[in-house]
């Protein structure tokens, strides 16, 4: 069996978004797959007492360009969503119910659910809207509403992310490269040298 | 005369240090000279309620292990300092002081204030220490301490501090092409891109 990355991702964060599109390939190359981590950085925040970037007085401005910039350049499409940040603990819910059917599942529904909330600016932070969405690729809807309303799937969430942030988690995107951590879209360059040569 | 970017830094930086090595052979690649806007970069951190990453759960330890990672995949020297971070007020008023010998020269005391603190473990927070690293490019080192309290100066480089926030600089390092801005080391390579093409 393949040899795992882990990727923490939040699924309000655009970064998280724009690395979401780039880190199967990147993986794959290299003889990877990826493990699927939601979680909800907002928790992280608790502990560095950082904010949302929009809240951010000068930084919420340039990072909202940067993002846009990045994301031209990486010819991804994103529109920053006119509700921006949001809670995501319905679409990361989603992922975690899905682990049992495999990675290759959660991936397709990482990307419908970032593409709904980071291109057609839909709000996946309902439950209802994430479950329209999961609808599209083919899931129960029905299901869906239960799942996000699930206490034991709840509690996963919970727990992922406390473990997420024990681990050093404290943004998103977040990459482990055999408990090398990289923060950040930008650091897929490091990533990718870190998997061709394993370290420097 | 060559059209410039401008270079902001914080002497405390060790992200601006690193940038501080590539920044000139990469404007002059694209034909340009970079004007050296050393700033204080904690009086930026009162507007965005920022603080010194060693100091932030989580994201100092990580910080630190991507300074020397980065530092070390661009094979430039860096010791994170044992007195990390300081202020800054020293080495930046000498910067400034030698705006009028030309860049050439300010670029040479950007690179060895930053060498001493960078790699040789020096504090150049202290005026004596700053004083001893021009002297050893040819300054005079009698002249450097005056500057150092000089009440002019001081004033020039707290106006540059608030034209730099005003402009919205809030991190080291942050440069400007043509007014579009840049943050961070790891942004060195947009940088580059937005020189061959003026912009995406």
């Amino acid at each position: 069996m393949a040899k795992t990355i882990q990727f923490y991702y939040d699924f309000a964060s655009p970064y998280g978004y724009l690395a979401s599109t780039q880190i199967v390939a990147l993986a794959a190359k290299h003889g990877r797959t990826v493990e699927w981590k939601p979680m909800l950085i907002g928790v992280a925040f608790k502990v560095t007492g950082g904010m949302p970037l929009p809240n951010v007085p000068l930084k919420g401005d340039y990072s909202r360009r940067d993002m846009e910039r990045s994301a031209r350049l990486m010819g991804i499409p994103l529109k920053i969503p006119s509700k921006f940040p949001i809670s995501s603990q319905s679409p990361a819910r989603v992922i975690y119910w899905l682990e049992s059917q495999g990675a290759a599942r959660q991936e397709e529904a990482t990307k419908a659910l970032y593409r709904a909330y980071m291109v057609d600016d839909k709000d996946i932070s309902s439950p209802d809207v994430t479950a329209d969405v999961a609808a599209s690729i083919g899931l129960d809807r029905q299901k869906v509403l239960e799942v996000i309303a699930d206490p034991a799937i709840k509690e996963k969430l919970r727990q992922e992310t406390e473990a997420a942030i024990q681990r050093g988690v404290f943004g998103s995107p977040f990459i482990f490269v055999d408990d090398e951590p990289f923060w950040g879209c930008d650091r897929l360059p490091q990533v990718e040298r870190w998997l061709q040569t394993g370290g420097w």
